[in-house]
């Protein structure tokens, strides 16, 4: 095989290093950013392989038919950024947005663009700042003819079996699941799996969170001994939590062995490591919409998702959107039993 | 009836009202507390039926037999009290622990005072600082025959059936849970229903926060449209978000006819009208023990109580306990995305 | 006063009650139903003061201008019959939606409806199979001008100053929050604060469900002593689940003087009176939309709703929504234990 | 180095597969059980360097001083075998709880053998089902010096260091952590650990388990439109809900790539490998203790634990612990609005 042609518009983090494993897999790639600097950075590392341009009509023109054209810009700027190259575009070409639009938004887009004949594949791409060496996951909707065109081109994306151990039973040559790149469904089904994706994301990751505060906490029976205020419950056994836990350490520990191992355990040991006391965090938590996005489905599918929700709205509350709700539980208090609020901390 | 007589051990708020209304029904009381002023108080209001003692011995001197001594004091305080007035009291008395103790406690204490023929209730009193004027709700541990004994004295404390609307169905003599107090059961039993109680209450009130909080946004899509950072999930439809409602008229509104009516809303209504932005208050909640209990039972028992205990941990994050959590997720969200937190509040 | 005309389209429960309240405080009505029962039924008690229609024309007809048309029909078929009537209507006519709209629809059918000069007003109704005799809370957006018109329907309809103790602080002539309906703001907040009305019912019926459920477990250590398999958590202290506690008596004296005293809970006593163990219900618990679209405005908003949330999810729950995630988990524990599950029932 | 010696009481899974590493790395082992088959086939499996017995003087009789005694059985006979083998050892010999004790126990444990002169330890062990290859995650509570004396044997029943890839910033020898064993603290710190470690875990899989089943219900659009009856709300937009997702697919490629690749999620992928729909799963999951505990100790230290405890509560309401509430909430619907409940599916 020659070798694919990719074009990418928006050269930030993921773009280029989606051109990077392709142009080091065998293929070739245009990209298109206003910023002089990635494009310079890119034709400096990857040499003749890579075609900068900064003119839309430029990339187009550079680009074999059919066109692959990938958008890995910011989810607000993806849609009028779609508009603008399709115009350039003929039928038989291929967009992907490789972002992190909302699934709702693929439906439409792939309906607009039909009449044109122009392709729409709608690819969740996980795997952040370590896609390079790691390879991204990738979450594909749209049709099957076009994701199988595309097919050389995914598989140099994605991670490749051997990023981990096969599942038992799965034998023979790897599918492309067990490759890291997976046709999930029609139109939207990518950035759906995608958004469910994060929905666990965000679930598991307070998992750990809760129950490294409680480590953080299970020296309290030491350190507040004594010290309740009449509007604070006294810890019943104070010698049960007399333990002066090493948290980076357990988080180590865990790596190996344990049920909990994960990729996000191993990037926590890590930023503990680093940070053991989490000093650099004020933990003000930001959510970026595909969190939410799982819930709306969970609650239009009526799906029971607990847990997940209650990840979503700790972020909130690390951002003091409580703030009204406990006002109004203090005067409730207040009204009812007399009770002073606690004084600030 | 002639009237029977109380002897009260703390005279409290909650301990004088509880005399208050057992002698404005007829009865005598003696009270036992070590600060004056609140002896003195009572004295002039209630006159010779109240008799005031800063002694423990003069307070059981004071008392007819079979002893009747009603302990209302914190509960961190109420072991020793009863320690100390057991010394002194004789086979058939009955003391009555009417705090917030755990109902654990109970089931020991009546134990230990089996021997001694001393019987113990406990009597978990709800209403707070209404209940001069609204009656106390009384939930009682025990032995039946003591609390057939107190009935008169029961009687007095509770509301009494015309509190309410008769529930339809029930007719005839009312019932004791239709005048406001109840035996539930063995020692113990008094304090587990209160301690249920107060866990209904702490879900009950989050219920009403949190959508108290909804409509303290619902003019979001006014007042932040267009403000969104990078981190934030801007609004998809901000014209769904452009209300400017009067929580205080709201919460008015629902007290009469609604579905969400109860004396709850009806202190939420005054605290609201008294204060319409909550500006008075932190909203750091405290919680007193019950709230922690009823989970706790509730993981004993396998049942499930997500709502209750939702309740409970949204009380703690607004005391900050949630802020190594947010931060480990901080860390996280950096580690494996190169997000940047929001800059502090 | 001599009392204005209400037009209304659907006598069922609601639109009848509504028809009875305002006739019967002087007014007259108009009503549009397809089945003859109810207009019968209507004409026999209400006389001459009710006109009843089976023909739209007839019904628009019979109304002086400008028209009062109140729709009160399932939420499914609402849109369907103001585009029907609005037909019909002239310039200045009033149109009222007082069913379970999402306020979505509110504010696309202002729109619509206001080049035609009709006025919209979208007014949530709480009271349910009780509104007769205790009146309704009306929750209304809209335009102020019109609200003010149909005060004096609104007041008959409405509870009235006397359904509860006056708020401390409120004095002088009641306001309309006062007397049971409220102009919560422009088209869809009388819907939007419906919305969230729902959103605290379904928590606070959670509230109150969990903690009978934790009476109802509270004997656990009488009837399920030793008898743990293997793969359950046996009881630490069964001695502190003793407890046979009779649960409609329990909710009963919670009526009087408790923090938790609300109308829901006299329902609740009222059922439990008459099922004492519940046994006529399956406990596969609907939702009706409000409870989904407060979390979704919650979402949106960025409010952490925590205990409405859990309290919608629980509903799911007891429809069997959450099987497949039950059975995931039982895969996991099986795969990384061998744990085998618990065998049914 | 000669190697160590390691008693073994209980050779279930777990006990025997520790065994197995320890005399695979070179040190002898003496086993205690009562069935035959277990010691019949280690002994087969590893010759003279396993020492079997079935009479524990036997087996104490068989172990070199200071003695090494690990208990690895149930939980509820732990406390039992440790007092049984206690009366035979000598001041010096350590007792390891390998199992699932409550940390609490540990701490009651320790002060009674102290006085013996016995050391104490208690190991928190994860592994499962796989820890003879992938080794034994070792979460350890008692004294230095004797986790130092062991560091030989631990090392063995470990994972290693080769079992993940360094955290970055981690050079040098790998520390005890790396290898994938940790001393926490004193007396039930490991205990401890590990409770935490399965509280996560509980959280760790219903995230999981919650995104799969929004998966699952993807295709709600295209199987249940168009069905839905009074009391259910009908999707808004069925168009959004046309996804027929393969999900052992995609949670095959999740494991590649993703942020949450994870053990948990490889094991999940190849139990749906084996079973595509989860048919051999009846839905009811158990919990073993350490879920529960944690959040014990969460609400002790007032940590907010809203995940792991919803978490948690799905367990119990996947084995129908929610009836009750259900039906409560039933009652309150019909009471209030006439509402009949869905008949059963």
């Amino acid at each position: 095989m020659d070798g694919m042609q990719l074009g990418m518009i928006g050269l930030g983090r993921m773009g280029a290093n989606i051109v990077r494993r392709v142009v080091g897999d065998g293929h070739t790639a245009v990209g298109f950013e206003r910023r002089s600097e990635p494009l310079e950075e890119l034709s400096r590392e990857l040499g003749e392989r890579f075609h900068p341009t900064t003119e839309l009509a430029d990339f187009v023109a550079a680009l074999q038919t059919p066109r692959v054209v990938w958008v890995m810009i910011p989810a607000g700027a993806t849609g009028t950024a779609i508009d603008e190259v399709a115009e350039l575009l003929e039928p038989g070409d291929i967009i992907i947005d490789g972002g992190n639009s909302r699934y709702h938004e693929d439906i439409k887009r792939a309906e607009q663009l039909r009449p044109k004949g122009i392709h729409y594949l709608d690819i969740g791409t996980s795997g952040g700042v370590f896609g390079l060496a790691r390879g991204f996951c990738l979450m594909i909707g749209g049709e099957a003819e076009q994701v199988a065109h595309l097919d050389p081109l995914l598989k140099s994306i994605a991670p490749g079996v051997e990023a981990a151990e096969r599942t038992p039973g799965r034998t023979g040559e790897p599918s492309a699941s067990e490759q890291g790149y997976l046709h999930c469904g029609p139109a939207g089904a990518g950035h759906f799996v995608k958004m469910v994706h994060n929905g666990i994301e965000y679930g598991a990751m307070a998992a750990y969170a809760e129950g490294l505060n409680i480590l953080h906490k299970a020296n309290l029976g030491s350190t507040h001994a004594g010290e309740f205020s009449a509007e604070e419950t006294p810890l019943e056994h104070p010698e049960y939590y007399r333990y002066d836990i090493d948290i980076p350490e357990v988080t180590e520990v865990w790596r190996r062995g344990s049920v909990v191992a994960s990729w996000l355990l191993d990037l926590t040991a890590r930023e503990l490591h680093a940070d053991p006391n989490l000093d650099s965090f004020s933990g003000r938590v930001s959510d970026s919409g595909e969190g939410r996005w799982t819930i709306d489905a969970a609650i239009d599918t009526g799906v029971p998702a607990p847990v997940l929700s209650a990840a979503l709205f700790a972020r909130f509350s690390s951002r003091g959107e409580a703030e009204y709700s406990d006002k109004a539980l203090s005067a409730m208090r207040k009204a009812f039993g007399g009770h002073n609020e606690l004084s600030g901390g």
